[in-house]
């Protein structure tokens, strides 16, 4: 008889550590313990089932504890909640919920992969029967059920992150009028403002209501609808609420176990994922792990790391020496047409850990413009005064996903901006340019880096002072009916080299065009011809233009 | 006044070189020659405006003397042809092919980007007026001309390389019915046979004619149809051919001037793309470069690589030193609905070199599979027996294009199959799997390098004596109604546990599932329970059904 390996939680990270650790040791003793009555369900589907993007409920359960029996050969108990560790003894408390009996079972190893349950603040009103949150199948029957015999018109979505804008699309899909609560100003914290910006201007074309830095102040229900009174005291009213406004590590049976947790509340781990004990493992959305560019402790749930870290908690099991090596908070999210993505750190995070950064913006086409359907995307990326990559920002409405992997992966191995001009990407028309959007932002933050341009970004439009600081918009004068800087001097790229003189050399020159790279030309221009103080937009005048019309419309915005 | 710069080509290669140098050298003096009347059109669009995806003629034309002009004062000379480089006087020698004058131009720096021309064989017929290679503007009008004047409804292309199979498309697009002709017994060269194999089951099912291994004899004219006259004898008719069967270096100005070729032909540069005469550049497909992963000369005509090459000519003209570190031949094409992506090298390669190599297939969803939409593809990643990436193919309907990008970048940056199981790549239900493609091949290769798995290829079953060898089939009963290896054994992986002991211990046994990952199962439980002579059929049943199929019904197929 092999090791016996208790294992806390059957979803993503002790599904995997299961399935991994019976292919390594076939003798050993697995018995998963989960407190829901499914496991390995596919949590990131579940607003698609509730939007009916899913169709079958069946879809979402991708594993079964009759196929872990008969594949892996793993004891999987569902609705047996584990309430207590003994440590001392190497036994666990169980709790048997269909029958109320308690029991106990004794490890060799334990595995603590209990996830993280959404917080739901203690506001007034909130425990209705119309106001949900949403983590696995309980939740999600319970909606689609509430939705099928209320017929909701008005969704409130309380949280603009993933899981909040995700099921915005899904209830609007639905045919519901949706808005938004966040008590930031903007939605999705893991990207920028400016960033954010591009999906404030989208969710406004879909006349979706944005309520940002405002939070819900209490729920009054009454027999057909709930008031939302909002904490600046606008008030709004809806049949459903959905509380999305994020999650904390669901750990509340190890309170007395003596595991250490981390600074950030979380479950402290080794680069092994052993816990203080060294015979209990943690994995996925409960524990600490080390932000991949910081290196400070970090809560960053998310599923492929939670399956990665099961992955490695099982060879670890098994006497292997794998480490983790952190996470670096790679995500994305389909908001309707528009896709985002991220990867690293983003600028908020760095100011407030005092680590010195540049950033530069581009937009480029999905695929060679002159293939149909090319379409544009922002790229953000951020970088070191060395030119190490610490984070990037895509949001557009083709080949983000690409593109933000493969700065994933640079980052990944540790490159710098300088790497990304030389990565030799797949090029046919309906893919990408001979020059890939990756390439592009490569080429710029190169360009900074080595000297060949300066940047300004769009707070330094907004804060120009124009007796000191000449706005030189470099497009053509048909363009500018479509738009320019207020302010802004208009010399044409074509006309630069003759009418360089009319400009003055005591002032600093920020130079605009539609995305930057007329500018760019203009800038080489100028300064081989002496002007010293020469600056591009980065992002040129669409980035400007989004982010100004995401300040002037928000935080509030309702049709 | 600068230097004065003169560059051959004013395509991909020349045009990158002159944008960048310009903005490097506002001082430097820029003459582009080009031979033909267009200057930096998309060549890689070319077949899609024949077929009518690309509707405008002027989409093709990127850029214009007129704004390389304004944009960048560059003096731009179309229709004036190199004939001759002086090197001991640093001049060339041009003729303006409109006026037919012939004049010499000096030089401090020459940039050589005449980039590579069609290789038409001497064939009998081959020059009739129905018969086109493509290359350049010219071409494209002709070929649009013909058509449209004589409305083809046969058409044959001759080289089933990736222009090859772009016309095909596109011809089909346009009505006709089009035979594939090819010399080798597999379209698509730069991949392996069993990964082409999915190309011709794509082919077949869209009943396109395909005759590999087969070349042509001669052309032969009536006044209405040209009948093809195969090297095997067999015959077909065709309104239109087009010949792609690869290109070669355009360099026959070139011939007396000294400047060295390299073993295969093309001209030799350094890292700093430098030629044999340290004032002359060459870029593009007319050089040889470093194979990245060999480190052997290779001429790989590809857009992405020519525009960087410019780039980096550029920097080293205006005196940066920066080295081109060769080309890995990343490439895509799209053939109707699917793609072909691959990067590196192919094991044909490697064995033509005797380079030791390992390769596994994985066969995963686009994304996860309880979304709408996931389709299969199948990753096969080369390797190492230390796990250095050699190269990766993928064929598939969707998100190809980001995975071999994602290795691509990984080759680049000369990484390990095991680095790509700890790639944290953008997972959310529409996109990926929480374990990507990318990742999972990477696992695979490790599990393969780490001694958890051994593995069979498709010709291991071909090839397999049943006498020595039992194929396991580890498939449900059900599943074999779809098709099974003849002479398999079928033990379910769930019954494998109680019914292994019917299994022969001095026997060879591989195991087989649909694409491996069951059997990768039952191969763990097998020889932990001591057997010591088992593999896995890498790919599963899938790729070597395909395989199979692919050999069984070619070389010639036709309906």
């Amino acid at each position: 008889m092999g090791k016996k390996v208790l294992i806390v939680g059957g979803v993503a990270g002790g599904a995997s550590t299961a399935a991994r650790l019976r292919r390594m040791d076939e003798d050993a003793e697995i018995i998963i313990f989960e407190r829901g009555e499914y496991i390995s369900f596919a949590n990131c589907g579940l607003p698609y089932y509730i939007g009916g993007t899913i169709t079958e409920r069946r879809m979402l359960l991708v594993q079964t504890p009759e196929r872990m029996k008969s594949m892996f050969n793993i004891d999987v108990r569902t609705q047996n909640e584990v309430i207590k560790i003994k440590r001392e003894e190497k036994r666990i408390v169980v709790k048997d919920l269909k029958s109320g009996k308690i029991y106990e079972e004794n490890y060799d190893v334990l595995v603590l992969s209990p996830g993280a349950e959404p917080i739901k603040p203690d506001i007034k009103g909130i425990d209705a029967k119309n106001i949900f949150t949403l983590r696995n199948m309980n939740n999600v029957d319970a909606i689609k059920e509430y939705i099928e015999n209320n017929s909701p018109k008005r969704a409130a979505v309380v949280g603009a992150g993933y899981i909040g804008l995700e099921m915005v699309e899904n209830l609007y899909n639905l045919g519901m009028e949706v808005s938004i609560i966040e008590k930031s100003n903007q939605v999705l914290n893991t990207i920028d403002y400016d960033m954010a910006a591009i999906v404030h201007e989208y969710l406004i074309s879909k006349k979706i209501p944005l309520y940002l830095g405002d939070g819900v102040k209490e729920f009054n229900h009454s027999e057909n609808e709930t008031e939302i009174l909002l904490e600046s005291g606008r008030k709004l009213k809806a049949d459903i609420v959905i509380i999305a406004i994020g999650v904390r590590p669901d750990i509340a049976f190890i309170k007395d176990s003596g595991i250490e947790l981390g600074s950030r509340g979380g479950i402290k781990v080794d680069s092994y994922l052993r816990t203080s004990d060294p015979d209990i493992y943690a994995v996925g959305d409960a524990i600490e792990v080390e932000d991949f560019i910081t290196k400070d402790a970090a809560i960053i749930p998310l599923a492929g790391p939670a399956n990665k870290q099961g992955r490695i908690a099982a060879d670890n099991i098994v006497g292997k020496k794998v480490k983790y090596k952190g996470t670096q908070g790679t995500a994305i999210a389909k908001i309707f047409d528009l896709t985002v993505g991220c990867t690293g750190n983003n600028e908020k995070v760095l100011e407030a850990k005092g680590i010195k950064h540049l950033s530069t913006v581009t937009i480029t086409n999905s695929h060679a413009g002159y293939y149909p359907g090319a379409l544009p995307m922002t790229v953000k990326l951020i970088y070191s005064p060395e030119g190490d990559i610490y984070g990037c920002q895509i949001v557009g409405f083709k080949g983000v996903d690409k593109r933000i992997d493969v700065v994933a992966a640079s980052i990944r191995f540790n490159k710098k901006v300088f790497d990304l001009t030389e990565l030799e990407l797949a090029y046919a028309p309906p893919y990408s340019s001979a020059k890939d959007p990756v390439n592009m932002a490569g080429y710029v933050a190169s360009n900074v880096l080595e000297g060949n341009m300066d940047v300004a970004h769009w707070y330094d439009i907004e804060q120009a002072d124009l007796d000191k600081t000449i706005i030189l918009d470099v497009t053509e004068p048909y363009e500018r009916s479509f738009g320019f800087i207020q302010g802004s001097v208009n010399i044409p790229l074509g006309e630069i080299r003759e009418r360089f003189e009319e400009l003055p050399r005591d002032k600093e020159i920020i130079i605009s065009c539609q995305v930057g790279l007329r500018a760019y030309i203009a800038s080489k221009i100028l300064k081989q011809k002496g002007f010293k103080n020469v600056r591009v937009l980065t992002g040129g005048f669409r980035h400007y233009r989004t982010v100004m019309k995401s300040k002037n419309t928000l935080p509030i915005w309702y049709s």
